[in-house]
């Protein structure tokens, strides 16, 4: 594995690893990785030749009084998980890497950005696409992989990518779950034990609403009161379901939808999501009701 | 010369040209193309193996009020230059070719969007990032062609493509003019001959500007004095002197600078600089001056 940090370096190992024609995936990461990155290295070593990871942590995707300071960090730990992956490059940048002097652009994708996470956190949105267009830019892999977890975010990259006819693949891949249900998350590690406790509704939630769907519930409102039960405790943001093409509100289940949740416990901020659709990837949900019943 | 409309016609043209790894020059415009154009296709065909005009009036860059409906259209004479000057692609597409429904993502550039023009047309500057990235995600050219007249856009979208990093070098051309000064624009069409004669007025303001640069006076105020007294006659929307790079007002003329100014004749909206810098490209306009007295 090849680690670099300024651009000419990252230019003169990527060029190296196009040679033949290899297929480039690419994992953007804002480090502290866990099973979930590791989960999408995976995807990208088993569909491309190469894979770099890129770990920043980008300070435009942070709000005023958000967590950038104390986010957590761990780059021998990355390093090494990374190795253990078998990443060809990890691109450890510095901000003027990313942001050199002069940069000025901004990307928004309207609609998609305004609802759920973004309603809660102005900015957040542009301050992703932005960066992950730039990566793109000076990466140009053949794809790049996305969790399913930060599904927003996905579904804004994948319409930015389209409407700017960029040259790659945006990849969702699906989350991934400690084994009570809880998804993974480099911000779980702020949790007190109580809070990790507690956290476990919000999958609960979202795999009641799941057994009712495959029991063939369709009412939304059902689903939503359902799903609402499990979080009584919770400081909840949001519960809402979403068209997963468009991000509006959705009265009938005739198309692919999402079940959004985000709650704060304590000083943390956490999201899940279950795609309720007949193909979903996460139509094993509801067996986590069953754990929490024993 | 082909000329296609839709994205999939676009794709097999360009698939055609591209082989051999051919150079590709592209020339995104509005139509009702006049000589100015046929300086930057030029352009192109001296540097790339193979040229592409678009011909899209976008309207993401017209504000409410502006000239979107009478924008001059002539879409015969347009394939005729472009035959002329040999373009290998002319594209035509269609508003749903370039926006598809669903199309949400907008770039903005800024600072660089806000003064000059920017003030005067909100919006207009990420309504031309927006649709200049989207045309060169299509085409994919090696170098894309841009008029100095419209110095401001070249400005910004040089900071866009720089910033994501996007495989495209932009080219800046030189104002093409007509003999007696007037910088060449679709808009002309637009001017009664009283207003044709009056907009001599901006070119000539430029020029007496330049002649006092050339002849050593480096005091902003003094040359923005000398340029204003040209202009008494016209409705002024502004006359200033930017640094090219930054475009943040200038006391001293330590750098390149560009001295831009815009004008209302009626009706149509003109706009004219002159890039004063000791390479500048405009160190012909004193000439004007001497026909404006012969």
């Amino acid at each position: 594995m090849i680690r670099v940090s300024t651009r000419p370096d990252l230019r003169d190992a990527l060029a190296n690893l196009r040679k033949n024609d290899a297929k480039l995936g690419f994992v953007p990461t804002m480090g502290f990785l866990h099973e979930g990155h590791a989960s999408l290295i995976r995807h990208a070593r088993h569909s491309c030749d190469r894979v770099v990871v890129s770990l920043f942590v980008n300070p435009k995707q942070f709000g005023p009084n958000e967590d950038l300071e104390r986010y957590p960090r761990d780059a021998e730990r990355d390093q090494e998980l990374c190795r253990r992956e078998g990443v060809d490059i990890l691109w450890m940048p510095r901000t003027e890497d990313v942001y050199p002097p002069g940069f000025r652009t901004e990307i928004h994708v309207q609609g998609l950005s305004d609802p759920l996470c973004g309603q809660m956190r102005p900015g957040h949105f542009t301050g992703v696409a932005t960066v992950v267009a730039r990566l793109l830019g000076l990466v140009r892999p053949d794809r790049a992989y996305f969790g399913q977890k930060d599904f927003q975010q996905w579904r804004i990259l994948a319409q930015m990518v389209e409407d700017l006819a960029l040259p790659v693949e945006i990849v969702r891949c699906p989350i991934v779950r400690e084994p009570d249900g809880l998804a993974l998350s480099s911000r779980n590690t702020y949790l007190s034990p109580e809070d990790r406790a507690r956290a476990l509704s919000l999958s609960r939630a979202l795999a009641r609403a799941m057994s009712a769907y495959l029991a063939g519930e369709r009412q939304t409102d059902r689903l939503l009161a359902m799903a609402r039960r499990h979080l009584a405790d919770l400081d909840v943001e949001y519960l809402e379901l979403r068209d997963l093409d468009s991000l509006q509100a959705v009265s009938t289940l005739d198309t692919h939808a999402v079940l959004a949740v985000a709650a704060r416990l304590g000083q943390t901020r956490l999201i899940d999501n279950a795609i309720l659709a007949p193909d979903s990837p996460d139509t094993d949900l509801p067996r986590l009701l069953e754990g929490a019943f024993l």
